[in-house]
């Protein structure tokens, strides 16, 4: 693809900052900015070479061509009108849009395009549902990630092979949308388009799901482990394949669940109706009911590898 | 460690298979018996080279220095008292003990030792709680395992730094606890003793609580799916991370949930509960209570890495 031009990561965390090394290794950005709140996380990224320079949220906003937003949801909606804002002014001040910034030659994006990464979309495609740059921005979310956070656990090749969802893809400009499935197409991933709406129904049941589960086992264990120092000799590869998640980031996932909370509820119930009926035939020592659930829940291994 | 003469499998899969894979790599047996109930089974475990022979049980019985009884906790509960009949019958119809059977020039087994791999414990030493030959058996749990059943999914290095577990190992006699321990140590094992009591609890903590999580996300998930088709494209590693163990194969589950029932209710109830207080924390969208319950299952980073 043709250069971003100029890539600006608010937030630099894992999910931006390993976009921007992909970028980086891709050759596809001139320079990479990078703003966070946390100077910690600020300063980590550019020591780790994810962006360029650290500069204000203003002068990022004003200079990049492409705006990566990988902070948490709830951060990212009460931000992403202001930046809206910032852009539509910057356009309907200039003389024509060609104007507006300097733009790298080749770029496919003539005006800037803001990208966010967000797990829960429709409290951020609502945010700006009636903005009048709204088709600068993409909702997007690349489906990868690890049970690791800020730049330090950024990566090359995390979104290789995965997917890329774009939400509501109607309600972007063909140039902003174009932008983004091209920087989706370098980075590996498979483009998937879909409502805000469903999005948020399907990562319920797919990601936040497994990671209320985690955190509760987790949460189990260590209470037992309160009395039983011994019992971690016993956790073998199964316990931290299912706890693995437990290690995520309360910054990420609080407002995830606060955000996804009506969709969320009714599928850990579903959940917890499954684990009721599986605890009964557990109670009865029911073998053929045991059978049963167990070989429907085998069917997973035609989804998962 | 020296030989340990003539070793019999009883059970070709995972497990059984993958022990009898190092022990071929470790030259540590002379000959490699295989006795399986599946037909099927049996002949793979020969043609990958698991096993030298498939034999009878009564034969692999009468020729091993070393039986690896590696079959479905209820099986091996039933199967155990035969075994140790037919060992100390052998015993006790030979004028001594070196004469019983022919041995290895080197072998540490002077008499035949079994040595179970089950997931639960107390079943199976109740079995043979005052069985003459009682001695002869260790109650072993290799603390390893993939989600995978069969000879087909059996692995060289499968138990390399992992525990090893020896339950109640003062019932079994000095030479054969020798034994054991210096396969376990030969196989890259840590070994870890405790009661059957302890150790049917920890295990249902740890990894049978673990499996009916997965099963119930599994089950969850693929009921949603029979609606929608497209959840999956959204499944990325956290799910799959989740979800892997209701690969889980019935044979092996249904067994281990009936015969550890006591221990494990207690233990769903203790993760139902931990899920309510999530689900309540999400509800209410109380951010507060949402990030101490995160942030005191993060503390399981320091258990599992």
């Amino acid at each position: 693809m043709s250069s971003l031009g100029t890539v600006g990561l608010i937030g630099t965390g894992l999910i931006g900052g390993s976009m921007a090394l992909d970028i980086r290794a891709c050759h596809l950005a001139d320079t990479l900015l990078g703003y966070d709140k946390k100077a910690d996380n600020a300063a980590a990224a550019q020591r780790l070479g994810i962006v360029d320079r650290i500069v204000s949220y203003e002068e990022l906003v004003a200079e990049s061509d492409l705006i990566l937003l990988s902070i948490p949801a709830s951060a990212a909606a009460a931000l992403l009108p202001d930046i809206l804002d910032r852009i539509g002014a910057c356009v309907s001040a200039s003389a024509g849009m060609d104007a507006v910034r300097p733009v790298a030659s080749d770029c496919d994006c003539v005006r800037p395009v803001v990208l966010d990464v967000c797990s829960v979309k429709q409290p951020i495609v609502d945010a700006v549902r009636n903005h009048p740059a709204r088709g600068r921005f993409v909702a997007g979310h690349p489906m990868s990630g690890t049970e690791y956070s800020g730049p330090q656990a950024a990566r090359q090749g995390l979104f290789e092979g995965k997917v890329g969802i774009v939400c509501d893809a109607q309600d972007s400009d063909a140039d902003a949308l174009a932008c983004v499935e091209a920087l989706y197409e370098a980075l590996g991933m498979r483009l998937v388009k879909m409502s805000a709406e469903q999005h948020d129904i399907h990562t319920a049941y797919v990601s936040h799901l497994s990671h209320v589960i985690s955190f509760s086992l987790a949460l189990t264990v260590l209470d037992k482990e309160k009395d039983d120092k011994h019992i971690f000799d016993l956790a073998s590869g199964g316990f931290s394949s299912t706890a693995r998640l437990a290690k995520s980031n309360a910054d990420m996932w609080v407002p995830i669940f606060e955000s996804n909370r009506e969709n969320l509820l009714p599928v850990i119930d579903a959940y917890s109706d499954y684990l009721s009926r599986f605890r009964s035939a557990i109670a009865s020592a029911d073998g053929p009911k045991l059978r049963s659930l167990i070989e429907t829940a085998n069917r997973i291994q035609k989804i998962i590898q």
